[in-house]
């Protein structure tokens, strides 16, 4: 039996960012995994994701290439399997250096499964640990519907995509959240034939039924997008058959991203009394990451939150935080940043229009469109949509859903400055270079300042503080 | 005679700016041009300029399909004079809504040149025009060297440019501030040999010595870049030669960027007794744009501040608010916002090093590359460098410099980072998406926090701010 200060079970982001804070305390600690080392984000997510598409939107800007007075793009040809061993370069480099971080620590890390034998003890392999506090970071797995076992032959899910050799010519995905519209999208630009399938419209989390409606509008020009239950059944003129309602699409595989499920099974905390909610989670303080009454920390995907990489990486290090030193501090959540690496782009961020029309919130929808913005029309890329959320009253800035041309920077804009919770009038202090996409995202800032209660022109609120140094002429 | 209640000299983003204010008070005002209407940054600036940087970098990215499993770049060709017609194309598309939208008031706009009589009476053209206010918006234009006109054939500046029908093989760009920097390395990208030739180290704008040096690296990788006085003369192997030192280049033609100046000779208001600097314009309030004891005001470029459109714009809607009123209301200005559309970006945002060290601000710098950096390596444009300057005591942010990919949404983040006054701390408190290019910004503000006279750990900065509501475990 060994007895640590912190065993944190899972090597995975949110375990690593744990361990980060841990090490601060104590030198007595243990990180528990039996699974592949590297991070999901590094290893089947973020990392090789993008990759993908940056190679699947390169080949696509040869379509304005013409337009430009470039010559010669019906000669470029894109080999599915070469671009896919392109990305696992990529995606090895960043396992790589993820795995030679680890190895810096790797007498505390222990390569077996853990078990709950009480709240403080820990069936770890054949071994036993003992530790004052543990932090649960075991990541999360892709959703598989059990109905669909049986043609696991033609399904792929993010686990897997990205080891394929190469890529068929016509695939159905299933599901158009975050990942299945990159992934959808980018298939397409790489010349897959690609039917998506979705059982609701909220395209990339998106909740605005404009935008909603734009998005499916300018996806649907790459790739076709059905709504309603997807039915798999094996054969028909390719291996796969997709039926929605009285339509069926014969298709090569499938990639199925309908979600992502916490890995909490297993891990017996049911067995020691810690109560667990109809999806099997324990309930968890997200400002501490403490389970009430114990000391045991959840962190990352692991805790049913948002699983999105900067969220694990702060829920880690509060977790590992509060676990050093047997507390549980509060700690400020960031605002919700949602990115979809789409083309255009698509983001959520903070408070969505579903979310503020439930509960009833006193809002304005500021809106600015790209069809004629400068900066969008000189990059060819002139279609999108903003909508900035806005308190009527106080004008302060609540949230946003856009589907736009590098909306991932206006997001982090927009992020940073319902962080530092401004209005209106004080985000449009700050200068907006020309020609620049930012100043679409003005655009729509200052559409929503002039619905508020209360207008204020944006050059009346650049007034000095003071009263005027010169007086009148 | 006339007599109106403003003139605005001058139809060009800071005199319709002016005249967007100037309406809101009273519709008995003039807007006096005599010269090409559709404003410098329509016409030959930032539109066009752009226009052509888009096509330059979607071609140059040829250079990474190969990698990426992208096949037939080397079939590839730029047609050049096909790509200045997609540029003008652009350009005429931006100069016809601007002349669009100044249709809406024509019967106020009077195609005459203005000459002060005195400061409340023009003679324009044959008319006289007086005004209880004068706005001055006369804008800037190219510096030709006077030793230079007899080989005018051989040199275009931002004005001639954009209308030549194609691009000779090999040019020479005088001056690397951020037209020679950004129109040379278009040039190079669409196969023009290209020489620099700059008196200074300050390309684009940089002041800081390692960040020079970098972009000198850069840049040089695709076009050359000598220090020295530029010798022009007609002849040699292709019509002009230049000689920098003992070296001498023979080019087709010049691209002379050594900047602009202010339209302000043959106003007249020396003769009105407005006391003019050493550079022949007045003193300037840039907090109301007034000019001191007279009902004069002054926007824009003519103004010898930053030639950048969104500050013409700015100082056009205070002079125009300020005019209409014949007072002198106090405005803030925005910090500095510049950036430079080369690839990579390069950017000034806020204080640059130079004036900070000149000043003997007690700051630290937080630097951060993008060798490594994730999403950098993803798009193949892993080369760049931030430094951040930040007040040691209190740990504001004072300015960036930087070379970077995408740097120019980096710089709006800062950019409204320093409007909100903020410390590294509250900055550090926004979410960042991974991966993304904002995570670079983020490594070396972390950089500079650590460097601070006073360190709070990032976690620390997200506190909450009341006391730990579960208590210790």
């Amino acid at each position: 039996m060994r007895t640590v200060d912190v065993a944190i079970i899972g090597a995975g982001s949110a375990g690593i960012a744990a361990r980060s804070e841990v090490v601060r305390v104590t030198d007595d600690y243990v990180v528990i995994d039996d699974g592949t080392l590297g991070t999901t984000c590094a290893r089947v997510g973020c990392m090789p994701s993008k990759s993908l598409i940056q190679v699947a939107n390169d080949f696509h800007r040869r379509a304005v290439f013409e337009e430009m007075g470039i010559a010669g793009a019906s000669a470029l040809a894109v080999d599915r399997g070469r671009a896919m061993a392109h990305v696992r370069r990529l995606r090895d480099a960043f396992v790589d250096a993820v795995l030679k971080d680890m190895r810096t620590w790797q007498e505390h890390l222990v390569r077996a499964r853990a078990h709950f034998v009480d709240a403080n003890t820990l069936a770890v392999g054949d071994d036993t640990i003992k530790a004052k506090a543990v932090v649960i970071a075991t990541g999360s797995r892709p959703v598989m519907p059990v109905a669909w076992r049986p043609l696991s032959r033609h399904l792929l899910d993010t686990d897997s995509f990205f080891e394929a050799d190469t890529l068929p010519d016509r695939m159905a995905v299933i599901g158009i959240g975050a990942i299945g519209t990159e992934l959808g999208l980018a298939l397409a630009r790489l010349g897959v034939d690609v039917v998506a399938v979705s059982t609701n419209r909220a395209i990339a989390g998106l909740s605005s039924p404009a935008l909603q409606e734009l998005a499916a509008k300018l996806l649907s020009r790459e790739m076709q997008i059905r709504y309603g239950r997807a039915m798999l059944e094996a054969g028909g003129a390719r291996p796969l058959r997709v039926g929605i309602g009285p339509e069926a699409w014969d298709v090569d595989a499938a990639l199925v991203a309908v979600g992502r499920r916490p890995n909490m099974a297993g891990l017996g905390l049911d067995e020691i009394g810690v109560a667990l909610d109809e999806k099997g989670l324990p309930k968890v303080d997200p400002t501490t990451m403490r389970i009430e009454n114990t000391s045991i920390y959840l962190a990352g995907d692991a805790s049913g939150g948002r699983a999105i990489f900067h969220e694990a990486v702060d829920e880690g290090r509060m977790a590992g935080f509060n676990a050093a030193r047997l507390e549980s501090h509060c700690f400020q959540r960031s605002p919700r940043l949602a990115i979809t690496f789409s083309d255009p782009n698509i983001a959520v961020v903070g408070r969505g229009w579903q979310s503020l029309t439930n509960d009833g919130v006193d809002f304005v929808t500021g809106q600015a469109s790209f069809a004629r913005q400068g900066r969008a029309v000189v990059m060819g890329e002139s279609e999108g949509q903003i909508e900035v959320y806005v308190d009527r009253k106080s004008g302060k800035l609540l949230g946003t859903e856009m589907i736009a041309p590098r909306a991932e920077h206006l997001a982090h804009l927009l992020a940073f400055a319902l962080s530092m919770n401004v209005t209106v009038h004080q985000f449009l202090q700050m200068p907006f270079y020309h020609p620049a996409i930012e100043e679409g995202l003005r655009t729509a800032v200052k559409d929503a300042a002039y619905k508020l209660e209360r207008r204020i022109r944006d050059i009346e609120a650049m007034r000095c503080a003071e009263p005027p140094a010169g007086g009148t002429v």
